[in-house]
């Protein structure tokens, strides 16, 4: 069989495909009063509003900073509002389709670029934009003409579709026939692993079996695998209806939030999905995901796609193309395979480490430009030297596009800071000193 | 009326006071089937375990580390199973009172260091380790012979003691007498903050007011408000019964948690409170946890508290006294308050910044020998010239206790991590060396 | 006896005693024949220069930068030539006395700040600013009425007046009535060594013999000695006539450089020397400029001297005075002496590590107010807990000062940068980051 | 003419060419009287010494480093060396052709390094190691039969060969023939570089008229030059009689040393020489390397070149030859000529930049395997997008060699540390923490 390898993206090239949504930032002077004025001029607004939110500036002038999301009726009221919020405010930033001018400081976010979020509660806004429900299936799906497969996915998709930000991940007992798809997909690969997969699943799978209910008689619960992913990386699972735009997934990575799905493939075809199903998550992404370097690597691509052009996320979403989904690595004088799309296709996963395909260095700049097919295994696989090494070379492949700013992920408040001004460059570098003397306590205190 | 201002801490010098709490934290190499060998050996002991958990030990070798909690019988018993791990593991260490010798290598921490939290979720085992239970009044207190103000005490208490990491705080609907309680003290200190009140404190609130709910006729919810401090600076509200041990409290700040009572004081005295109460967290401690730099403050204090001496928790503590709570610190050519003792106190927030009492600098090593009342105002304060300089001089004291290991918060892991092996230390500056990275970006960036 | 000890500064609390010194530092666009049209303009007007030169400025913008020296007739002079440069210039800053308004910029040195040194070359201008020349002798002077001792002290201090950057310093054949002198100080001194020096001291001094011809029987050259010192940490000697103000003299240290007196005591009194000597220098002072941390504490004093106010320089020279040359330190349970003061002088040697003085911690905002007697053993001595410490809390204090910039010294170039734009502190942060990824490298390879 | 251009390096692919130079590096503890115990042990044996030191370890173990140099008769003297010096030393390294085992500890230089200088005067070793003399001249140079011209550039390099570290270079009075020469290749020259030269150079070069005199009529000396450089950037120039081999002109980068020629070509072809002169160090290299960015470029590759395998240092070879000597970079929307090569050759200058030469990124790895003719034009030249990002490249290239060691170059002290210790990455993370402190205070300090 040579069926394709399932895989997130391979579909996903549209960009953003909710024109209306728009959030307009905003500053104004601690004075006394105006947060109340502004608050009072939003709201005579006749926008659709879905957010206000007023907060520190975390800058030495102690501004406020405001923000608003709504769904824009017309890129002409986007310049109305902005324009009346003009009146009011230092400085104000329009993020998302149909940006308009603003403040004209250069260092500001340019009007142009596409909005991206800023803090994890901005995630649940991709709940439901999925390109391809869980529960429209293909015409060649194998559950196409499955009614009651077809109403299961759409009731474990309607779970992701009510997921917010905070809450568990929603329990699925799982039936005895979906069980037993796990069963034949989960005995089939673990023999497989010892042989293909890199030594970093190899080293996690046991905990996973231990400590997160994986195993031949049983589904695992996406909200115990997302709290082991936490105490490892940082990573944390959310549920999806089915694929997101790439721009959306991948702007999900700078969060160290992986979108997962929870239903399960056809029972007809327990070896093939066109498409991310729970086997593909537990199998082949999670065990990665425990890896602090894979993690610190997937995160980068994460943040070089805040914001990005549509061509750049084109590229970026090449480079995890052919990495989180389809990558090999050295290891010693062997390759292995860390690819999720890999490690949870038996066919593919002997395939890639034979001498059919060809096999090329891991250099983004090219990686980014190497056409690929999504139903047939893939003809040339790049090689990593380590994650390490793979993420500073996604780092200098990032800094080389063309986004006029930097951005940093705050793990303390879970949001993105965009560090364009001194007092924000300030307050990071500030945090690096801090860093750097615990370092040298801790090397003063090494044996 | 000269009554003391309501702290926490005030009555608790007291070491650990659940003796028999043991974390054997060991590490096994990595190879078949030893997960599974270990964890058959740790259950065939009898003991009565509170947790097990198998972990990547984020280390080049990819050995596993294993977590073990228990109520030990004895120190006995402590010896006894750490001498059976012994068997089994590389590395044992015992953390906790009846400590007891493991592995010899000098990179450990020493077998005498008492037991701190290491993830967020270890802050579980506080819930009900109160030194003073909400319910249980002394004699003196306002509400002591009030059986109806006694028996609501208890039921929020009750939300507190069943709180779990992770679980959202749960709702009290405050009564019409306590929403008078707080009307009393919102207007009475509502008047003051102008005043005396220091900048940062002026600067948030009408942030709360905005976003939590803060009003003269409202009592904003600890969830609420837990989550605008999440977004400002990463801290989080924890419920308490009561006041926790200097050691249990401090340490928890190392995680930017902060152990807060939800219940309010006794109506026959608004303006008076011996003891914590929701006043004096929502209008003294939650303003300035929402700064960036009294954030990082704060947290200084706590990651010195990990694992320290009784005599240095004491230490500790008693500048966390003289800061956190009864702090004073120039502005300009003023002094203002920022300890929330003296914030939600109107009596001895005017007195702080008259000219009865003496003034001192912020030096910590003087700082923490003062002796000071609890039950009267202060007659002696420290004036920090700002948080940021009182954080590198808390970090200089710290550096000069007698801790033989150094710590690092791991915000994504919401862990604590010892930095006690070349591999860790490698990696930290590994994060150190992309932060750095991602500096120069910035900086070539900015107009 | 209860003479004083030698000490360099003790009557050095002028300013600056030439008074016309300016130097006028100026940036002007690249563009064609800028640089030859500047020149022009500079030899037009009628002042006595003593140094142009025009420099990469080091910025991305790629201007030039002009270093204009001259000695000012007049603070109206100092302004006319300033407002001619303004013509034709972006920037123009004067520094020196007499200094005058000139370019506006905020991240200007201000037109207030004293003159001082850029490059090394700019110690040049010290060679004969002292205050005290060698051969003009106190009435009380041991040597005061030897006309021979003064004609010999003049020939050496000749030699240190036409001294240059870059020359070797000149070799002195040293008299027998010299050398005995020496021998009867060295034999003296290193008696005491093993009870009253510090561990550094005690370390570096059989190098000093092995390499640098040290011994009863020799006085060793500066020459060599300023070459051995270069290659432990970068510190160099360079002869001076006598005592220097306390601003030129603590200047000097920002470069590493050492100004030290190449002739010796008279020889009728051995053990005794109202001034510093050649005896002082090589056996106080030189050993410790061996000691990477003791290097680095002296080099953070001179650095806070640059530009410095009048009474901060009063306040580092204080600083100084009860380190490098009367400083006692903590070495396991004892103290020793590591100032040179103590260190050349038998019997401040013993008294000052008895019971009879006062011992404080060293504080330096304390210490820089401290009086001291010039002609008596100090009845106060201040203990450094060790040279990493006492750096950190002299930069703490330094930055506490009032100088509106931040300099650093350029090893490479052996100038110093002020870090005024965002151009050189991105370089600065380069750099850094250059070290951080050598960092990771080392620890990497690390056993 | 499709003559060469004149490059560094272009026949110099032998290692080492004194394969009896061997240095003895060794530690022996802090005792009384060990260092001269040492020192006669060391004199006892029969061996041909050229230096002997002994050096502050520069570790807080406070231990003594010696460092014996001696041109070893056989590899078997030099076993039995290091055999008796085993007996008395805590650790002996054997660095240098003919290496023999010696201290054991995995932390060390393994014996097989290649010998490489670790300070300055080191590179004194070099001045009569040339691979070709200035006087000895192939049968096709141009001036290979003129008595005349011949004898004038062995006076010449007579001084190259008795030039010493610390000495100012020589004054060379050139005669009117040569400045002939001179003049004919600086007009032509001159006209070309608006056009082709890169930025940096077409910036530096009006510096170097105004303060080297460059111009039309005279030859600059390298004494001048090489301090205008030392201000810029620490390069400094030092003569050299000819051609050195690869290693030692690569490891003379490390320490910002360029080994310059100081005569000129055959005046009977003013626009061909087939070997480095004067003419293409001053209008070729000298410009860049006033650059303090192609500085930090060109000090990368030499210390990768430290202790390199000879496949290494060719690989690296051949990368300076395609950036030092034949770069070209982007500079906008054009490509621009950067390499000393090009920069004084007008016929492959005006060639390089046309469209016949095939034109690739600069990637080291790739770069490194180039092939290249050394009697005509290039066919191949890469592009570097900026000095930085060449540097970082180079940097991740050497990342990839192997060396087990880690090196940094102290300015201070002009010498090479190799990180193999704790200590010493504790020293160098110090110094690093202090740069921090210092960044921070200026950005804080930034308008």
């Amino acid at each position: 069989m040579s069926a394709s390898a399932p895989a997130h993206l391979h579909k996903c090239t549209d960009a953003t495909i909710v024109p209306g949504k728009t959030t307009i930032h905003f500053t104004i002077t601690d004075k006394v009063g105006a947060l109340d004025e502004c608050l009072a001029a939003i709201k005579a607004m006749n926008i659709s509003l879905t957010r206000i939110e007023s907060r520190p500036s975390k800058t030495q002038e102690l501004d406020y900073e405001f923000f608003v999301d709504f769904d824009a009726a017309s890129p002409q009221q986007v310049l109305e509002v902005s324009k009346s919020l003009e009146a009011i405010s230092k400085q104000v930033h329009v993020v998302g389709t149909g940006g308009v001018a603003g403040g004209a400081s250069s260092t500001d976010i340019p009007d142009s670029t596409p909005w991206f979020p800023r803090k994890m509660i901005d995630l649940d806004t991709f709940a439901d934009k999925v390109l391809e429900m869980g529960e429209e299936l293909d015409a060649d799906h194998p559950g196409a003409k499955d009614a009651v497969y077809r109403a299961r996915r759409s009731e474990i998709t309607n779970l992701a579709k009510t997921y917010r930000t905070g809450q568990p991940i929603p329990h699925v007992e799982y039936t005895a026939v979906e069980k037993e798809t796990w069963t034949t997909v989960f005995n089939k690969l673990i023999t497989m692993f010892p042989t293909y997969a890199c030594r970093e699943h190899q080293y996690v799978f046991p905990l996973l079996i231990q400590n997160c209910g994986y195993g031949p008689d049983n589904i695992p619960q996406l909200d115990g695998v997302s709290k082991f992913l936490k105490d490892c990386t940082g990573f944390t699972l959310r549920p999806v209806m089915g694929l997101l735009t790439s721009r959306d997934f991948l702007n999900g990575l700078a969060f160290r939030v992986f979108h997962s799905t929870q239903y399960i493939r056809h029972h007809s075809k327990p070896l093939y999905t066109p498409e991310p199903d729970v086997c593909h998550e537990l199998l082949g992404h999670v065990p990665l995901f425990a890896d602090p370097s894979f993690a610190d690597f997937s995160q980068e691509i994460g943040l070089a796609s805040l914001g990005a052009s549509d061509d750049d996320i084109e590229r970026l979403a090449t480079i995890y193309w052919f990495t989180v989904e389809f990558g090999i690595c050295r290891q010693g004088d062997q390759l292995r395979a860390y690819g999720a799309g890999l490690l949870s296709s038996f066919g593919e996963l002997e395939y890639c480490l034979s001498d059919k395909p060809e096999i090329r260095p891991f250099e983004p700049s090219k990686v980014a430009q190497q056409k690929y097919p999504i139903t047939h295994y893939q003809p040339v696989y790049f090689v990593a030297e380590s994650f390490k090494d793979a993420q500073m070379r996604v780092r200098e492949f990032a800094n080389s596009l063309s986004r006029p700013f930097s951005v940093r992920y705050n793990a303390y408040t879970e949001s993105i800071e965009i560090l364009d001004s001194k007092e924000k460059v300030l307050r990071y570098a500030q945090s690096i000193k801090t860093d750097m003397l615990t370092l040298v306590d801790a090397l003063g205190k090494l044996a």
